[in-house]
């Protein structure tokens, strides 16, 4: 029986190649998948069409959008008035388009809706390889969240479960992971990645995501 | 010199009696006081009013109010439609006031604003004593969030600080609590705590929340 079969789990889908690849690996393993995503005020507000269209395209029991208003905080190209960069970042440096603290808002809120569901799984596309050197991108900052998860929730003090945060990517390469969601029948036409969409919705191609989607794509597939 | 000078703190304001004392607290310490308050739908609304009171008349340096979409997620009786229980909640009992993974949300919200700016001091009110049994206000928990939230940002990643979550109040006593604001001047009449506030805006006196508060100032002004 595949592991996830009779348990729920909460996908954080941000509808981009990442978070789409891990709920197509959640259903794969039989998961009831409720998928949650974040209107942040983010200049890329499209990716939450794509994540519309993915969660419906795998089969996701629910989706749930929240808004968080990160845009009131600021502190980001993401969320303030900076400019998105246009040219790779260089490795060891964090750029300007890390949120402060974004995979940790939006884990909590994803750790608050398992909680609501009665789920003990959490999925998130986080990755340390292919990625922009975010630090809650990181095994150790995944495994410290799952750790306080499991002190601060009234299911994990009285229930007789533990939370589990699952970042199934975090080893993979960008070509590795599309290979598994290729292999999986996701369809990448649906999801979306770029930072800073040109006025007629088009990606703009030069940013780090968009940087990171197109070699992501031409390795995987130069290697099938 | 008091500890506080010239550093920035950050602190969760929710307007009601804890917080505000907190706030108090970390002036007198002589932080630079930014207050962070959120709009989760919750039911009394009217708490932000008064966060805006007490944040204006204790010189926070700003107060920022963040929207997060609780309501969107439920699983409450402070963000959903369950009523707020007019009796005292047994000892060891998690009450249907308890917002899933709520303190988390905030203080990872309270997290992003200071690392956007530049602070390492985060307060928050949780009290374990006179409190309402929510895990998410034990002090293994605040240890916990304290070590995640060194490896989740790029502040703790890349610069020289280290973050802490004071949780001042954690072994206090409400009297206590209250004992202390008198002392450093609070105005208590600022405050708000009622949980489910009747149509014309007085407060219910019945809620776990109006309970505490009563007895809080019953006790506190008796004892002096």
């Amino acid at each position: 029986m595949p592991k996830g079969e009779g348990r729920k789990a909460v996908i954080l889908l941000s509808g981009g190649v990442d978070s789409s690849t891990v709920l197509a690996m959640a259903r794969a393993e039989g998961y009831e998948c409720h998928a949650i995503s974040f209107e942040y005020g983010q200049r890329h507000g499209v990716e939450l069409e794509a994540a519309r269209r993915v969660a419906a395209a795998l089969g996701a029991a629910s989706h749930t959008v929240v808004p968080v208003g990160l845009d009131r905080i600021g502190g980001s190209a993401l969320t303030a008035e900076i400019d998105v960069p246009k040219a790779a970042t260089p490795k060891g440096t964090i750029p300007v388009t890390y949120v402060p603290a974004r995979n940790t808002v939006f884990l909590s809120l994803g750790l608050a809706l398992a909680e609501t569901l009665g789920a003990w799984d959490v999925f998130i596309g986080a990755n340390a390889v292919d990625y922009s050197g975010y630090p809650d991108c990181r095994p150790e900052y995944i495994e410290a969240f799952e750790q306080m998860a499991n002190l601060a929730t009234k299911a994990a003090v009285e229930g007789s479960g533990r939370f589990s945060i699952h970042a199934p990517l975090i080893r993979m390469t960008k070509a590795g992971i599309i290979r598994t969601g290729l292999a999986l029948g996701l369809d990448y036409s649906l999801t979306w990645s770029c930072y800073d969409p040109a006025p007629d919705g088009s990606p703009c191609g030069l940013c780090d995501s968009c940087r990171f989607r197109i070699r992501g794509f031409e390795e995987a597939l130069g290697q099938q």
